[in-house]
């Protein structure tokens, strides 16, 4: 089973799920929720909204609770956006202009806020405290990652250690409170709650390690943003890290990297950064890094009864890796 | 009773609820935590934490389960603030000064927004889904009530209404999920549990209005801010709404109070047109409506049975007025 069938059989839950996300973008003032209206409809492959589904799929697969709790972890992913874009200064975000570029950075704040609210809003209407300790426990999460990453700017000298707690709370935590909402909703036994956290968590991972890859590979019309934009934003990533760490390339290009990521160089120097890392291997390493989360992520799912969930699952997995090709 | 003798007597579990609070503190990035301690410790008089105590207390007063509830909404209150003082450059706050004067913007919204996460972790302690839902319904009716604050920023054509119900959502709706909460988990019937909650409302309105004419009426000194920044930053609170649509004063110092609001006036101005106001008759009418709206608090409590809890609720009511004198 690939991607696009999965998309296709879960269609129209997912259906609901956006019928329900544009509902929440209702606010009383106008311009905003207008603008709101057209981030959420631009929105991405819905992934998280879909594990929350595929999670209770083998199980209790009650969808009338499941849209709710799914549109809920949407919108607390897109309010983190909005903050993030809004800290990044970021220009454009699904090929929309950010909040951010529209509105002062006070409105960008309380609208980032008010989807909060009401994504916890969401995740309350399933009644079950349960699912709300792990949704505000992902807010935490989000938070920390996106503290960290901010305290680490323009540093060169990370762990790989400190690179995963980083990624792990700004985007494996989510997709592991995904697929654990999803399982506890479909009232799944424990240790089945736990396979499926920890499915979502290194799902998550190797999702985030091809996103940094991505950055470094595609060309901006692909990316919707321009290419390095972390290297320049002094965000240390994980192909960036393996290139200064293991000193691959030459001893020119790494202090080139390091300059770019102290802030102190020119666009050009940018581009001649990005090209070094490519050539390296380091982009290869860590991909073979992120494979073997995808391996960990189906092996994870092996207590599961097999069956199109688990199937779709696991194509999911695959398709996490392979959108770097 | 006077608010002494109610914050004496419920001192041992109000140290409770300061000490949990303290251990939301500790952030793994020690300047920030040291900071956000300072905050936390320098504190007020937790109204809010007291209210979720004492609604409760009629009725089934358990102290494990009030705590981390009372803890979550003080939390909330103090995330709120971090984004407010935030949007609205403020410099102090209880006399520190604010996380915004120490920190650029981007780790002020995620600090706040950490502070949001673990308020709702608090919250979500308490095992109760209801309390959740009013808990972030809280949230979103505060964003709602600063996003009606910035968009009728510097108009000066506000109905009476609109002014209630961003003052409903930035301040009373908090007061009103304080109480309603310590009523849910004290395991009051539905209609104590709605008599509580408007007791809170009326008394957060009450609350609200009396901090618009502290605003105009005490020294700098002690209000830990400017004279007149509501005015300044051109926010329409209740005593300049009725100079104003009231045709207090004269034509002249009406003037006056618009520029002021308008943003196209110097700070001896600002002193004018305070002065103006003071001086107008307004600010006495604005206390009557405060007035009123303690008294419906009061009447909200008869439903109660007589008798300690039911003295202190009230006392708070009276003391919510009192503090202007």
């Amino acid at each position: 089973m690939n991607i696009q069938a999965v998309m296709e059989a879960m269609g129209p839950d997912l259906k609901r799920v956006e019928d329900r996300l544009l509902e929440e973008t209702a606010l009383e003032y106008p311009l905003v929720s207008e603008i709101l209206r057209g981030l959420v409809a631009a929105g991405g492959k819905r992934l998280r909204p879909l594990l929350v589904l595929l999670a209770a799929r083998p199980f209790h697969y009650d969808v009338e609770r499941l849209v709710p709790a799914a549109a809920g972890i949407e919108l607390l992913h897109t309010a983190s956006l909005i903050h993030d874009d809004s800290i990044d200064h970021a220009e454009t975000r699904r090929g929309h202009p950010t909040l951010n570029t529209l509105f002062p950075t006070e409105i960008v704040i309380m609208v980032g806020d008010y989807m909060f609210a009401r994504s916890a809003m969401l995740a309350a209407s399933t009644m079950n405290p349960r699912v709300l300790a792990v949704f505000a426990s992902c807010l935490g999460n989000i938070c920390d990652g996106q503290l960290r990453e901010i305290f680490a700017a323009r540093r060169t000298d990370l762990s790989l250690e400190e690179y995963q707690r980083r990624i792990y709370g700004k985007t494996a935590s989510l997709f592991a409170g995904s697929t654990e909402i999803g399982a506890i909703l479909g009232e799944a036994a424990d240790e089945q709650i736990d396979a499926l956290r920890r499915y979502g968590g290194h799902l998550g991972m190797a999702f985030q390690i091809v996103d940094d890859v991505l950055d470094l590979r595609e060309s901006a019309y692909h990316l919707g943003k321009p290419v390095g934009h972390d290297l320049r934003q002094g965000t240390l990533t994980l192909p960036t890290m393996l290139f200064l760490q293991q000193n691959l390339g030459n001893s020119g290009s790494r202090e080139l990297v390091e300059q770019v990521l102290a802030g102190i160089a020119d666009d050009a120097a940018l581009g001649d950064a990005v090209l070094a890392i490519r050539q390296s291997g380091a982009i290869e390493q860590a991909l073979e890094i992120a494979r073997q989360y995808v391996e960990r992520a189906q092996e994870s799912l092996r207590i599961l009864p097999a069956g199109e969930a688990r199937d779709m699952l696991e194509a999911i997995a695959e398709h996490a890796i392979e959108r770097h090709s």
